[in-house]
């Protein structure tokens, strides 16, 4: 019974952050993540930007990281490990030319943000996800989360940056 | 007579405008850009995402261009000419192989956000800036503008996308 209320308590918390996250557009999916019951928070669309990179070779792909009030501060302090209510948010799109851009300039240089590929998230709650150094990960595309199999491979991968809390982005100002 | 009084109108809209976009961070320069004027607004740096860019070759960078509320509400409307008040900021940094990333994926793949280039500003301001297209532009590298020479150099590349508006950039969801 005292775990059933504690975890009650535990879920509200989580879901007092989602809710208290939700200015402008960004819709929020109603459908949870496995694993970690993460949902798509609303108006993350509209969070500060983290910082941006590419992965070339299979993912291709080009991101944008974006983090909530809790996320930001705790970067621009330097906090480190992020504080419970930080969410990150990856938005990856296909890394594409732009050939209207490299008519202008000339020449082949400029590459650009194509079609969405998928958005992930990182939340942070070190007692409800203490397996997995406190963060609950979800990956969503269309607003419908990926299946178990795939919510499976992202703390192995995370857990190589220990040192950064799990995080790889840095803060780029 | 007539004309100082518009004048000065016009430059308490456009500050104005400026003012009223300062919540958090990005700090507010007080060196305005040689030709338009321009200053860097306060909180930029909190504004919404656009989206995110390459340009290789000579230029090997990497980009995020942020939008105030009048921008990213003009782009998910897909509203064309962005209205009066429109400011977009686009950030550059060094685009440069991530080392510690690389070792985790276990091949070169990742490329990340180095250190800052320079921060370029474009507000709108039909009346104010109606020889180049309704838009002011400004450049500046730590919170400095660069110069007048510099300046003069950004409406013609623009104008070449005359029927964007003028703005390279689209929003990417």
């Amino acid at each position: 019974m005292k775990q059933i209320a504690f975890l009650m308590v535990a879920v509200a918390t989580v879901a007092g952050v989602v809710a208290s996250t939700a200015p402008a557009a960004g819709h929020a999916d109603e459908e949870a993540a496995p694993i970690f019951g993460v949902k798509i928070p609303s108006g993350y669309r509209d969070w500060s930007l983290v910082s941006v990179a590419h992965e070339a070779g299979n993912l291709n792909d080009f991101r944008a990281i974006l983090g909530n009030d809790v996320a930001i501060k705790a970067y621009r302090e330097g906090k480190l490990p992020f504080p419970d209510g930080t969410i990150l948010v990856r938005l990856a799109w296909s890394y594409v030319p732009s050939e209207e851009n490299n008519k202008v300039f000339g020449r082949d240089q400029s590459f650009v943000a194509g079609p969405p590929i998928n958005v992930q998230l990182m939340v942070k709650d070190s007692r409800k996800y203490s397996a997995t150094g406190g963060w609950g990960f979800g990956q969503f595309k269309d607003g419908k989360p990926a299946d178990e199999a795939v919510h499976k491979t992202c703390f192995p991968c995370h857990e190589h940056v220990i040192a950064r809390d799990f995080v790889f982005t840095h803060y780029t100002p």
